[in-house]
């Protein structure tokens, strides 16, 4: 083999690597998926400062901040209005809030968490509260006085500036705007449901957009409110809600490409943990949403969260996926829906993870999805694994042997996340931080992912599970509604070839 | 059981009841779906001061505007153009209205009725005659000055100002700015046939928004002019006219959530009299319109209406449903299509009443709808007319026993409704009216639905017909082309339990 | 029966009927769809003054004329670009037209026809030649100038601006405005293929509008070039070029209701006479194109045209349902694809014509079209053929017993076409001209086809074939790619009836 | 035959042949599609000087300048940045470009080929760097003033100024304008993959326009990524990337009447070489983007290439289709996707060509695509070879006999092809350039295609494999996943004939 092929296959492999240069957004914040925790999903409109401070201390008490959960975002229903005679400044409600939303971010902040807040590009909020079209300076202002850390700003009662990407974004960029000119540093989170398009145009105003509509604590059952499913629902005017989590899968599946560090396709809150799924649709639920670098807002009651639950939000091995540095989504590789085994899809999703081999392959990760409604054997070659690799069918990768890693099997037991929930008090055990990534903040005992992949640590690299062979393939039997997660990564014999 | 997981139920629910805050619109009327008559199903352009007068004569004398029918509207070609000497006002028709509007809006407000029109929001209206397009401060003082309290407003001739939803609601504010400028209160009607996404933007501008094309009297038949249809048909540009009532059924099926207190989906006016259905296909679409909480305006002559037909307009029971003061549209929960017994679809239709119980458990409207050619039997689990709370699945509601009643068993007699008729002055035996609600306006024996409800007025509960156990199911035989309708209440002993 | 089911009855017809109060467009042209004839389909670009005259010659020669093919238009290719000199205005190419087009316009005037121009909303012409986008009102004054009576405009090279209602309807409202302020009544065709659906915004502004990609003289052969098909076929942004004539009346079943005295949909230049169909195929073609309301301009060489074409497209019969002076277009009544007798659709459709009887009844046309590759036998109900008239179902119509003409019966022979073409000059023995209707022009023995259906010429109303009984329906055999079409009318006896 | 029938049907050829009158976009370039290679497919941000350079050398070496591989086109990830103190002005990356972009171009000119250069039509290139939105014109000037011919201008990160021709065209026009305004001709390449109908106004801003998403090496396999397929495909408001080489072929299939001399349907730059496909795929996929007059722009590493794939780009015959002077697209005649014979589809395209035979009938190319899974048998007749022209069904030409020339039956032996690149210096056997049409630059012995065609040069007319007879039909065997690519010429008894 001569040495220019060698040459230009590294230097493809680098630029690749190069891709992304500049932030998309300007804020520096949000370089991997945001990770927290918001009311809605399993309180609506029932907030309160002590809804969030018990559920502040908790997150502290089970080690989910040490993992990453750093956010906690209020969402609609907090406010009791503008006061005229104050430049028309958003009120906090005074029952819900007696000692105002200051105080409420200070909490957090002691707590080494970050407080989010919740308002709407429209008239009124979803839940009819006043909404910020038309404020956007006044409020993005009163936030940053407040010390708010995060905005989720949503697409209610917007008058009608809709329907066209210039008039949307226009609308968005306003807050942006306006949040930027704040000089805090707040991450931006739209929640237009992927109405016009904000894949074209989220990242250089956000860091973050929801791409459907809201979720809903179900496998897959089909919903006139949500109503687009199947291959043309890439293109959904009217996203609707009670979104099934794999209608939301399907929905994103189109637009992988458009996640990046700093701004990131939303597939919307965490359903784990709320009580309408079995375990093992919320092991592939949480591992779908990893996977496809979706910020990882928990959804449920953190102070009546089961054992079973927190054993899922806290696997550590499958947020390092998330987490990656590389910050890239992965990809549909394949999805069938044909009539063998009954009804429902099986998929296979792929993606680059950052290399924790040294050498200069990248780390693979793979899911394969069962929608089917009985547990079934699946496969996937390493050639589907590697199909998004230049040449089409003939990838380097697919003829090297690969290290398979479960990032499953080390889900905590039960006994344990019971224990941690009885102690109101988590071990910390796992000493990795999503969001020292960014920041550095915490000079404790605490890594980043990034460090933590860095120096091989089997926490976030899953369990041994095996090898498969050059042109082979992975079987795994996967649960009925269920998913099986795996880490490739390249034997040590290959981390250094040159070709094959 | 823990007293935290009991306390975040209460507020749950509490939450989900309060959710709405504001006026959607801001005119404070229209807090239930209007209730009324509008000549245009039966009359088209043939109008006259005559037909208004003997009309609402027979409303009062039926009893219908006592059950609440209080506006009587005046739709199209009642004008003779604009008054070039006297700043372009609108001029009525001589010949048809020869003592001029206030005249007409005086009669009605004798009758303690209101008082509707109709214009356009174009160049012409769809009869050719002068449409309000660069007009409306002119024309809604023009209507505020006649003493109008409805204006209905329609789409035809709007001179290419569509295809984007700021375009559509910017024509569509203009008026209801100038009507709110008028200073009087007028029910805002939008007759924009579902184009560029009303339920989007209408509820800050109107109290409702046609969203499909115009009604037909029929039941299932497939006209071009009407082309949407199915899983689709959320998204159409073409909305045109003939469509059947399960079509519209289809369309508003997408789009249930939008529908609140002071803003509704609006079906289109009622076919039911017309002549065009059965008994049952006109009980049905009278059901779905009520459960959907659609404006009611009654579409036929009602000076020859049959006693069958008016025994459907007259069930308060029904009526009930529709002016429920929560205000919630019901939702489709399925629809099967299968070819077992014939071809035609039959769905599932439930949704929230505010509770008549007492207790803390909202009363449940449940709608089985047969579209096949035979009459068939259904069966409506508890899990799946609960299947809109969570958690999906497994709601507590499905774990409760539940009084089901008939709200179709008390319909009228025909012998009773002839009676009516012949006396042309009915006994206004049903003390109930919905127009009570916004404003207490009656000091006689009516009492608003709101307050028939409360005291549990067996009138307006229905029949009961049995009971429905924990885990249960109900099961009923449906009529080819027809509907049952049922409401569920908590069973005593399970009003105030805390959990299940 | 009562008297006032009686009265609302009369009332309610006398009420259809008088819907249409304005013109749509104001310059009070084409109150009938224009007839004429335009080179583009046999000739494209290969234009002269040569070919027009001699065109004409023929078209007087041939009687065309006086059956009411009025307009001469000349299509694309004709200029030689702007005078610089002379404030831009167009000049027309010196060889192709030696004498300039106000000497051809006087040459059309002389022998009593109209003549027509093409110019283009776009920066070029289709051609290529120069477009009329910013130059409208020198265009205007120019096609003024020369004795221009008719404007098709075109759609090509419109540098964007389209893809929305309010952005096309202004770029051509731009030059209605011009074509208006000449003071000259001139004819304006919109010829922008569908696109942004002028059916909702074109009858402000012009006379027709293209509702479809342009047709190619074929019966139903799919292009990919064309590519909207079926019941989706209403939305289609790409409306393309070699449109079958299948294609393009499936298209315009979805808006015929947007046809009306002064506006009408424009289904694109008839093919009779090109070649590319049976004989069957273009006596169908016509058919649909009449009922449809289509403005018939002739595509043909009229200086070759076959002596059979010339007896389709000089059958009064027919031309008498496209000139009826209701101006109504027929609908589609049903439409099935069923696989029996062979792939291919079969089609019905029906509209209302004036009484032709004296009678309180319209007369009604049926469509029968036969899409499969066989004969068959076909059935129209009376129930189906008046389904569009309330109550649906029980039409008071299908009550009655109806005379059935055969509009086809009549067709002239072959041997007296190719006796007249051999002539070459007409008998002009058919005194029925369309273009007297809205201007009296001829003093001669013509008579416009409203007087002439008023006054029950039997050349006009078809051959009595029979009778279809209250109840009954109408059976014929239709050719394999060909249609039946009927007028019925009420018969004597019931034509003053009051009810059924 | 009548001598005014022939007359008639002369003219009908001749203006057909003169319809397009004046340049599309005013540059004089692209008279037909460009040819060049550009760096992204294999090499993606990892380029150089040295890259281009040593590309530049071997494109002269191996001769395929002189066959009209003009352009050498350096894509995206060139650039450092603005310069702030010299008018925001771009700056080459310092590492990348040592000597800075003036000397890159001046090496390209020296070696008589052209420099491209790319930018993108927002923030952000898709790489990241600096965009051009805003700064167009001091970016047109920069480029002008560095002897760039050519840009290709993205779509990445457009701050949603999309969504509508209007907007998207407008933005893009204003880089068009900018580069006419500096003087320099400068091909102007748009990419913005199809969004908001480039084809409608792109032929007025540009020379080309893509109108698709990104290709990707393979011949037919769905990726969500790139979601729309099949008959719906013409309307894909998602364009994405990963497209299939048949579903980029699917999609122009709607719009190959857009394309014109000075402005091109862009299917993306070739695969062939990058060893994804097959050879037969490769064959078939240079041929498809042939016909459909794409530009040529290699994506391949020369300095890698295999012979076999040399042996592709270099045929003569199959480019002489694409730069044929008239520059008309082929369409799709026919697609089938019945299941005979396994899954995929057959397709028959064909196109009219410049006669090359001195007689009045243009020279026709067929194109036989296969997409089964194995070899088969493919047929087609002269009536649908000929389905484009008038009449339909009955085309003169399917009356003619035609001599049948096999386009592919001279591809260079893969030992030629090794030895040229063994020697890295081509012999420069076609002396025919692609480039000598708009310029006349060559004054070697380097002729343009068309006067190539004009001589019958054998190297461009493919060799006779036979001839089909009136009426006739073509078959041939098509292997797996390719195409046969045949040119009809008019025998030479026919060349003159008037009529059949």
């Amino acid at each position: 083999m001569s040495m220019s092929f060698q040459a230009a296959r590294l230097a493809f492999v680098a630029a690749i690597a190069s891709l992304v240069r500049v932030n998309a957004v300007d804020n520096g914040l949000a370089r991997t998926p945001q990770m927290g925790w918001n009311n809605w999903n399993a309180f609506a409109c029932d907030v309160s400062e002590e809804l969030l401070v018990q559920t502040a201390d908790l997150i502290v008490g089970y080690g989910l901040r040490d993992l990453g959960y750093e956010y906690v975002v209020l969402d609609d229903c907090w406010s009791a209005g503008r006061n005229a005679s104050n430049n028309n400044t958003l009120i906090p409600d005074p029952i819900k809030f007696p000692r105002g939303m200051s105080a409420v971010a200070e909490d957090m902040h002691v707590l080494d968490l970050k407080f989010g807040m919740y308002s709407d590009a429209g008239r009124y909020t979803c839940g009819m509260y006043e909404g910020s079209l038309g404020h956007e300076t006044t409020d993005a202002n009163t936030f940053a006085s407040w010390g708010v850390d995060y905005l989720k700003y949503d697409n209610c009662y917007n008058e009608g500036y809709a329907g066209n990407q210039a008039i949307s974004s226009e609308r968005y960029r306003t807050m942006g705007d306006a949040l930027n000119a704040t000089g805090r540093p707040i991450l931006y989170s739209l929640c237009n449901w992927g109405e016009d398009y904000p894949w074209n145009w989220g990242s250089t105003i956000a860091n973050s957009w929801r791409m459907s509509g809201d979720i809903f604590d179900m496998w897959d059952k089909y919903d006139a409110r949500c109503p687009c499913e199947g291959k043309d629902a890439w293109n959904c005017e009217l996203p609707g809600f009670h979104c099934s989590i794999t209608n939301i899968m399907n929905k994103v599946s189109f637009i992988v490409s458009k996640a990046q560090p700093g701004a990131w396709n939303d597939l919307d809150m965490l359903e784990v943990g709320n009580g309408g799924m079995t375990d093992d649709e919320y092991v592939a639920h949480f591992s779908m949403w990893s996977v496809a670098k979706s910020p990882l807002l928990i959804g449920a009651d953190i102070r009546k969260i089961l054992p079973q639950d927190l054993a899922i939000l806290n696997n550590a091995a499958v947020i390092a996926v998330n987490q990656d540095p590389m910050g890239q989504s992965a990809g549909r590789r394949w999805m069938y829906e044909t009539e063998e085994n009954g009804p429902g899809a099986i998929q296979l999703w792929t993606g680059n993870l950052r290399s924790t081999t040294g050498g200069r392959w990248n780390d693979m990760v793979v899911l394969l999805i069962n929608g089917k409604d009985r547990a079934i054997e699946m496969n996937a070659t390493l050639i589907d694994i590697f199909s998004d690799v230049r040449p089409k069918g003939k990838p380097a990768q697919a003829s090297m042997a690969w290290e398979v890693r479960d990032l499953w099997a080390d889900r905590m037991s039960t006994e344990k996340a019971a224990a941690i929930i009885a102690a109101a008090k988590g071990n910390s055990t796992v000493p990795f931080n999503a969001t020292a990534i960014a920041e550095g903040r915490f000079n404790t005992t605490q890594t980043s992912y990034a460090d933590g992949l860095k120096s091989n640590s089997s926490i976030l690299l899953g369990k041994v599970i095996g090898t498969v062979e050059p042109q082979g393939n992975i079987k795994a039997t996967v649960p009925k509604h269920g998913a099986v997660m795996y880490r490739l990564r390249a034997l040590p014999s290959d981390r250094n070839i040159d070709e094959l």
